[in-house]
């Protein structure tokens, strides 16, 4: 009874997720740090209204949101902002808003798997390109076609690390017709980013999180920057009241803590220069990290063998394999964690 | 840039939602009493690991789910269960999966007003039959098509009130090719319902949200119950982490709280009976609601009057107008709420 497309699907695999053991944890890139302590009270409050429902647009978000982008963004305003129930809320509502029947959507690989998902399930051709050998997008990401209605970036990208500069995704934007969606669930662990674009190309729509950086991935919450007329349209599609109550209050309070958010930065970025060090002392060549995280290969080739190993010392990592131009890809993906972390990867390791 | 069916579609618009007033809120169906005193330890103890995604599937509320709803319908087990972000969520993942591009949905109206606009955002036909002139589906409801993928009957209907007997609905799932998604969102209102027909027939899905009967319209948590090759198939069509993690500490013990759910649905129900008398006693003409609102309609007609009136008295009920039966069908919708809101609501109209 379901639709061809669907029992054709394997369906997106989310990355392990123990429950209840010790396992030292750094293969879905969760922040290794709770959440600012404004979250908790914040949540509390918010219990007592549980049985009405939740504002639709998660006003006081956008609100406080607004504040701290048009630091840098001066056109950002509350009408600017679109949110969602994790950044994978806001993939699929572009993705149903602009997508039409048999069309398609184009996206650079090796990257986040989920965009191939959402194009089999919005039944939808997945026009895939592959990213250059140095990670950047070749021309076939911007080359005209008749069926492509947007494109998927992720920026940071995963499992590389590596950032696209703004100048180009600018270039990118200029030369396609369609929308561009640059996903920065990393985006806060970069040295710049797209958000200036949005101001200056309708096409160009931006996406965070707040499990990465915010250290929220239980909480389901994120958020799209566009201009307002492409963001109206948005909100016709997304269920009318997609955040609730407590995931609101709990990701204003975290956007309210901007210090928190600098202080937690500092100590990821420090300790991934150590894990990209450490990683490179042991013989694995790693790709310079613009995220949360650090994609090494090793010349032995046998990261598969490396994940085993380090699964069966309790240290869970994610070993990742792609086509990619033209050959078998594969690596680890290694999470940025606290020093005891490292120590203990980079124990079992040497 | 965004798909036609997009532009063109005004948007489904939820029932007004003041914030920080004292409004008397019969609008929306929300529950009068706060939710069980279990919830708030629960939501509390789940705060402290929201760095790490949340349980995929839910697990921990599937059991206890399936506990519950096994005592009256032995079958059911956690894998005939779906979790999902609000009921809202249920229809849009089911939509998804059964309906094909360029193909149709078929409802009845007056309901829900979302059925539309699942089918405008998938881009596909709404075959909208009416409601017998009884609230029961007539033979158009069943007649066969070669478009039609899906079929939704809300059970009890809004915002009629009235409920479909089980019966009834096991001989539309007899007649039609397709599957039919029960919404039971006031299932637990009624005096029986269809969880017991999914183990006869895996075209027939019922929807449950914790919205109302629990009183967590703020959280965001429905679920699904049909067969489990059906489940297994829809799980690839949901955001893989669309239930966050205090939502699912929360609702699994509002579930696991039986008790408070029969203490507070025998107090909705004696005042749902108390305000069909109260209203009649003032002229309207109510329908027997086996839901926790009344549906009413006064013989002048001025239903809108009435709404503005109560509105400016602070007290919100929906005034809800339709097309029916080739004429213009209107009335008011009132929530069941506390003793003292329903004395304030029959002061005013009185």
């Amino acid at each position: 009874m379901v639709r061809k497309d669907i029992e054709q699907m394997t369906g997106y695999v989310p990355g392990e997720q123990p429950r209840g053991t010790k396992v030292v944890k750094l293969n879905t890139n969760e922040n290794p740090y709770p959440a600012s302590p404004k979250v908790a009270p914040a949540i509390a409050e918010a219990v007592g209204s549980l049985a009405r429902y939740p504002d639709a647009t998660a006003t006081a978000f956008r609100l406080r949101a607004a504040e701290v982008l048009s630091k840098d963004n001066p056109d950002i305003t509350p009408d600017w902002i679109l949110c969602g129930n994790g950044s994978d809320d806001i993939l699929t509502i572009v993705t149903r808003a602009f997508v039409d029947q048999r069309k398609a959507v184009r996206f650079a690989m090796p990257s986040y798997s989920l965009y191939k998902t959402l194009a089999q399930i919005q039944g939808v051709v997945a026009d895939v390109v592959d990213y250059e050998a140095d990670w950047s997008l070749g021309e076939s990401f911007s080359a005209d076609s008749e069926d492509v209605c947007l494109s998927y970036v992720a920026n940071p990208n995963s499992p590389s690390g590596t950032l696209i500069p703004p100048e180009d995704i600018a270039k990118t934007a200029d030369t396609i017709r369609w929308p561009l969606l640059v996903d920065e669930a990393y985006g806060d662990y970069a040295s710049t980013n797209c958000m200036k674009l949005v101001s200056h190309d309708e096409k160009i729509m931006v996406s965070r999180t707040l499990s990465k950086s915010y250290g929220l991935a239980g909480l389901r919450f994120g958020y799209l920057v566009a201009q307002p007329q492409i963001i109206e349209q948005l909100h016709k599609v997304r269920d009318s009241y997609n955040c609730d109550a407590l995931a609101i209050a709990a990701a204003t309070a975290a956007m309210d803590d901007q210090d928190w958010l600098t202080d937690n930065l500092a100590k990821v970025k420090t300790e991934r220069a150590r894990l990209e060090e450490g990683l490179q002392s042991l013989g694995f060549e790693t790709v310079a990290s613009e995220a949360n995280f650090v994609w090494c290969t090793h010349p032995s080739g046998e990261h598969e063998a490396i994940y085993d190993k380090l699964k069966s010392a309790g240290i869970l990592v994610r070993y990742m394999t792609y086509p990619w131009q033209g050959k078998s890809f594969e690596g680890l993906r290694v999470s940025v964690g606290t020093p005891s972390q490292t120590d203990a990867l980079l124990a079992i390791l040497g």
